[in-house]
């Protein structure tokens, strides 16, 4: 289904890889409080305890019980309650019940992960088939998907909290990125190379190489600032219809929406919460916690659109990226030559393959080396929890 | 927004036009029941009383009330009764309100209709500007999308009554239509030309006329048949979550869909309700009735994919279409140089731009002359009561 | 389950009974229009169709498939058309789905009541068991809660309609009903006999007499009047918390009820829909559609309580009712010695007994005769569109 | 409002009472993980954290606040965290967001008991007045109730995990309970001094002590054991819409109701679900777990009845009771002198008197001496997770 980083391709490399990305989600674990890892508040958030067991559980299901000779599996329970949603490997948990459990305990949790990596370091060091080795490297990028998300979850949760606690007083300067206005950058039209080509890691969304052809277009070389979408509000944008998707507009009016996520007014000041904990706005930040209806009825009050995402794809060597996901215009469908894998890994990305939108970039919350140009984040329009943000093209 | 039929750029040819359409929908009228008129069993559907009189206000509010000196409403109470979803007009009857209203009655809507006519025919006959012009001709395009509504609507709500009774005799020779399997067509990927070009009427949609780059790719050159679509079913394909993408499969098990729409078992034999009343299922006729969850999952069981609307539009001239709206592995967005009119008029397709897939082609249920190959309809994934069908590609 | 009025147990004065009921309930339908027999916007209302289709059902399918040899249904559709609720019966149209259905015409339903009148006449000649005759009065006694239900639902109906329009210029008169404030009853406990006794005709749930002590209290010989409710919206009762039940104060809250159903305040003044039409509101007349929720609020704002259903009963002598239902202080619960009947009947009341507040007295909707002093209504808290009012106990 | 326990009157009793509830609270979270204080999975359980720092508020807010001179509240955010309904004394957390939070930690709410204490026992030394001294009783019994509500809630928390953890192996004993069937015990009828009476503690819906007259009756002295519901159940009672209340019925088919809650039907055999794990049924325990509908189709299917509230009171010297919570057929109104007392006490209990049903005795949850006959306990009739049965009168 992909292929292996170069530098990856001996096993010495991967028990490195391994114990890199194993070790980065501990390392987020480490200011966390026992009571921190349980609470689910709204479907899309999974408890802590969830996220670091359920990437465990992939080392476990797809390698060790397929590919390690006499693994016994650490409890014959874990397969169900942490299995995230691959019907062909069975029954599980349902996904908005993952806040319910308080058992096993955090404690079994980290047992679970060192008994596994134990059964997982041994294992790299033998002999392994490519095909094995690159099941291995697709867990590991699985596992950073979901340190990324542990991070998004959290911030979510401890938002519900009127305590505003915060994550790691540190973790602020992470959120936060100066932007600074610059020209647009103009793109002359033609035939340009669309998908991931070489020798590294992708997702199969990300196949194959294809052409598309584009007409002129330009596009800005900076992300959206609090500042200008703090304009966009005083301007009335969040009550004037005429920006906005049909559904968007519903979806503005039923859930009184009228600024990004996490912002809060008070005593005529703008406050937005972040893993830092509540702080003043800075309107030179990029914004951020956007959903897609906003990004859209905010290019369209500028006069502008979003990019599609083989606009961004064929522009991405122009400009700096990986602050915020940037909403594109593209709905996320399966490339020309787009082939689901066999077995359970085919579950990875094609059957999503409606009703969400394309996200392209990188955020601060994803860990290093992680993205690239070609690689497709996808969410439904609404959603706001991610860091999200605008670039615009014309 | 749009040009003109050269045929009808001749004020006496539009005149004919318009008495043209606004029969059809009348003669659509005759063979219902006063207590037909009414009934909105789901949001999605409009009651037969509604849509003529939805018609009428698009005349009475976007051209007479704009264009023709000194004309007197017909009552000021229909504007807020019979707008559909022109937030820039005003408040509006909810949209599943609209089978709760006895009142006015048939026989006053069809006054306001010959009231409206018969300022309209007056008016016609003036020396008008082209923008006026085209704004009736946009009118008439948009009475043929609800002849259509009319039919599909009506059709949904008959079939839910237990007496199944049948809207007209004869009108079940509509509804049939005989496919025949053949070989698929191969097509040599390059650039093609998308969109409309030349002087008819189209929609601000289907504008503005851009290059895309296809690879090779072959379609089908029919229609799925009855027959092929029961071979799904008695294959298991409801019920192989492999085939079917997540939303869908979730779509399927909270509706417990086994068959299409309409489609009916008892003692042993398939019928179908018709607007003719309940028919015994042909195995030739051309499969109807079917969601984009359900064409996606049919293709992915054959191995094949639906088309793209580009790779439709490309290879048009080289099969028959016409019987089933088709749906599309394309999402319904703009075009690259798509534009929203000013004014009203500007939310008439904009703002639909999200979540819905785009379908080609037009069904036994479209008027003569109202489809076009460039044309471009759209609706949500689940949706079924439009006569909807499946064409392969690979 | 019940005896049959002295007068009419010659059979000669049930037939007339019988005619007098069924020509009611036609006159009733005399004001309306076909496309008024249809819409059906809320689940709680039916629509008049519904309502003269299923009370002919009642004669059809309990007494002449029953009791009448020979008998001949007129559709055998029309079991499952027109059953209410009747689980012993069998299948029959779902409740919020009786506005779906616009066949059977109009006509065809008045022709279903001519045909079911003839037999039921000619039956009515011949010599019968007493105990089809008391089935014959409970069904006339049905047919007398649906000629409420009529008024009530329609209300309702038109009500939904931004025209208002009027059922019938006249019906005003019936709505209105003039209130005099006076001094409060007082009533010696002790224990009081409760229930029916007697020979005519009674629902089961007035069965069987029995004691009750009642300790002192005193009530109130006359109900509220609009102008004593309007000092309690303007005193702000809608937002004092302490006022309401919990589950009311969420009713409050989630429907943003603050004003009695159909009241509206316009341009400084505040209007009541009535039907005939929409009418300036009389502060003399009895205050009218108020949910037990509002009724309890008043009364704890009044610093009073409502009576019970036992003191209702034993100073019903000494007040005047019958302008407006009147809420109680009691469940909807059996009488100690209440025993359901064997068969389909024993489904008319005791199913109910659950989560309802009994309203005693009658309203200007009640057929005359139709109601007496030992009669259970009972409707859900937050239920508004029944002609329901207030009277003040201590 | 209450009264006061003769024996605690001298404050030296009083101190002694707090300290023994408040200890018995602690007691029970001895065999809790961290991880068990936090998940709340249905909007009627709330967290053991929650449970243990909303008593604890109860003490700070009612009294400290209100009676100690110069007290320091532990937290100023605590009040808006732990008020449970108390309208009067402001905002607080939505009941169903009690599970999202993971902060006060589980050591802080700890910490906020034990400061809480320390001022309450110093202040229960000095001299008070009555009105104080009740509104600690009033306290204890709060905690006594929550202590019950600890119990029940965590066993329905614990059961939605499907490791089906125990919380303690030996808290099995505490909820089985044999019972063996006797004969039916006969009540003559005639008036019974219904409500509390004395000096001891008591709710304010237990007031004022009043007549009520009773027809004759019988009552069973023992309750329904898991045997006579089995048979229940083979005879199809789940099946059989005659024994159901309408609404109890569409909660049977709706929720595919087939059997008391922690039933669990495998490999031929039933289990139940209890605090100490899964455990085989036996047949001779108390049947526990039943909604009000159950209980009552239960009764309809036997041919007997529920007694009502005052039936079991008049007749509760006669049998013996606290094992389960029982169902009586009474709806929770008030009794005739019920007044709610001023401030927010006053939102105790009178704001819940509609749509629910009362429940006489004790359950094995309910902490020693906490109930006595008088006790009015009351839920809505769906509800399950309390420790609730059945006993039978006719």
């Amino acid at each position: 289904m992909q292929g292996i980083k170069q530098g990856i391709t001996e096993t010495s490399g991967l028990l490195g890889f391994y114990q890199n990305v194993r070790g980065k989600t501990e390392k987020l674990c480490e200011p966390l409080n026992i009571e921190d890892y349980i609470p689910q508040p709204i479907v899309d958030v999974s408890p802590p305890k969830w996220n670091i067991a359920h990437t465990t559980w992939f080392f476990e299901e797809m390698v060790l019980k397929q590919f390690s000779e006499g693994y016994r599996e650490f409890d014959s329970n874990f397969g169900f309650l942490f299995n995230s949603y691959y019907n062909s490997i069975g029954e599980r948990t349902k996904r908005d019940n993952r806040g319910d459990l308080s058992r096993p305990t955090v404690e079994q949790v980290f047992e679970y992960r060192k008994y596994v990596d134990e059964k997982m370091e041994a294992f790299l060091k033998t002999a392994l088939p490519a095909s094995v080795k690159e099941l291995v490297v697709l867990g590991l990028n699985h596992e950073q998907q979901h340190q990324e998300l542990f991070v998004t979850d959290l911030k979510y949760t401890l938002s519900c909290n009127p305590l505003f606690p915060a994550y790691h007083p540190d973790f602020i300067l992470a959120e936060i990125g100066e932007v600074e206005p610059s020209e647009m950058i103009d793109i002359e039209g033609g035939i340009f190379e669309i998908g991931f080509a070489g020798e590294g890691f992708h997702f199969d969304n990300e196949l194959g190489r294809h052409r598309v052809f584009l007409e002129d277009f330009s596009i800005s070389p900076n992300i959206v600032s609090n500042g200008e979408f703090l304009e966009f509000i005083e301007d009335g944008g969040y009550a004037d219809h005429r920006l906005w998707h049909s559904e968007g507009w519903d979806w503005v009016n039923e859930n009184k929406v009228a600024h990004p996520l996490y912002w809060n007014h008070q005593n005529g000041e703008w406050n937005q919460f972040t893993l830092g904990g509540l702080r003043k706005l800075n309107e030179n930040n990029a914004v951020c916690h956007i959903s897609y209806y906003e990004a859209a009825a905010f290019a369209e009050w500028k006069g502008m659109r979003l990019p599609t995402e083989f606009e961004w794809e064929a522009a991405s060597e122009m400009f700096e990226w990986g602050l915020r996901w940037e909403w594109t215009n593209s709905a996320y469908l399966p490339y020309p030559k787009f082939k689901k894998p066999e077995g359970a890994v085919g579950e990875y990305n094609g059957k999503f393959m409606i009703n969400q939108m394309v996200l392209r970039g990188a955020s601060v919350a994803t860990p290093d080396g992680h993205s690239r140009k070609t690689y497709r984040n996808f969410f439904h329009p609404p959603l706001r929890w991610q860091f999200t943000g605008i670039r615009l093209a014309r």
